[in-house]
């Protein structure tokens, strides 16, 4: 995992600082950590302040994407490129100590450091933002309503190459120090796992259209992060 | 909810721009937010370049907390105070629409604004040492090993009071235009949840020593925003 062909670079910048045993930089660990989750925060800074924004993120290769609406407060700033993070972030499980200092909680996180460019190439914008919905429902953009000129031009695509990035993971049961483990408190993990409802199709829909097959990678109880780990597979294929 | 008592105000930095009506600025729709969720994103800018950092936080009135390693790359910049965004985002779920352009999500997301400082004063810092757990699990300080001199050296909490904040909301099902009804595409919302799973004892417990009734807020099955929410109000009361 050393191998820097399969890692990004390690710099001040994404380094793992505390706890930096529980830090990995190469592509793959980076990388199924951002294909689990939709959701991401992206930070950049305007005048000085800086803002944390969730939005749906995908990726391709080395790129990751994102889009807002046209109206969006980054849009004028994004023209020359501007320095970004986008952060991915898992909750696994809260970690229950003997003391409050081995307190914890298990997750995966990765964050991507680069420069945030608006995606304006009308083919590489198309591209895009077909792959924002099929990168997520495999092959649906076929079969929708086709995108109309207003459209495009009302949303702004982001897209971002990831030069830095670090993944952190904690995934183990409690730390407590050794000459805490007879102390009478119980410690343990609770696990917490984000997971799919039953789907609530459309009052409006036609009679006789029923949901297709290639959304049953969403069935009801399936982890999220599995089946976006899964959907980002048949992706790229 | 314009009652300006309860709401925080709207400048240039939190105003809700994109799709605007699902702004919301009040105190208690803001607090909802953050209090149902354990892991927010800090945006916070070293150098020029803008992170995005997961973390836990909890909040006592208008004041959010986090913590970290004295050893964090912040820690030098906090004594001044540093303009920071604590966002805390839920994805409830997944919006298919009848064309690529109406596909969304359903989320709970909350920005809050404002100048993340040190927390050094050793009545303050101790206190809010204590609230990182009991916030979380009710009471439970009382029954851990007590905290170190070197535990509370070795931990940086940082506060913000919140100076502005913005809430959006999209809690709703597919959002079409009406002229797409009829348009042969399956359409519907795919909820998300995120659930506590079996609680995992440390192997280590000595015999006898069983879980205790207070965390049955964290029974199997609960949500865990619900299970959050709960056990801020016990926090508070």
């Amino acid at each position: 995992m050393t191998d820097a062909a399969h890692s990004y670079p390690v710099s001040a910048r994404n380094r793992v600082k505390r706890a930096h045993e529980r830090g990995r930089y190469d592509h793959e660990t980076v990388h199924a950590i951002l294909d689990a989750a939709m959701l991401c925060h992206v930070s950049y800074v305007i005048d000085g302040q800086p803002y944390a924004t969730p939005t749906i993120h995908w990726r391709e290769g080395d790129m990751l994407y994102w889009h807002g609406s046209s109206a969006s407060r980054m849009l004028r700033h994004l023209r020359a490129g501007m320095p970004a993070c986008l952060t991915v972030s898992h909750l696994d499980g809260l970690v229950l100590a003997r003391s409050g200092f081995n307190h914890s909680v298990n997750y995966r996180a990765a964050m991507c450091f680069g420069t945030a460019v608006l995606i304006d190439d009308p083919d590489e914008k198309a591209r895009a933002l077909v792959g924002v919905v099929d990168r997520f429902y495999p092959g649906r953009t076929a079969g929708l309503r086709a995108i109309t000129e207003q459209e495009t031009k009302a949303t702004t695509v982001i897209g971002m190459r990831i030069d830095e990035a670090s993944a952190k993971i904690r995934a183990k049961g409690v730390g407590d120090d050794d000459e805490d483990l007879d102390f009478p408190a119980w410690a343990g993990v609770i696990p917490v796992r984000t997971v799919i409802g039953a789907a609530e199709t459309c009052p409006k829909i036609p009679a006789g259209l029923s949901r297709p097959a290639s959304l049953d990678i969403y069935a009801e109880g399936t982890a999220l992060d599995t089946a976006l780990t899964v959907t980002q597979r048949l992706y790229e294929a």
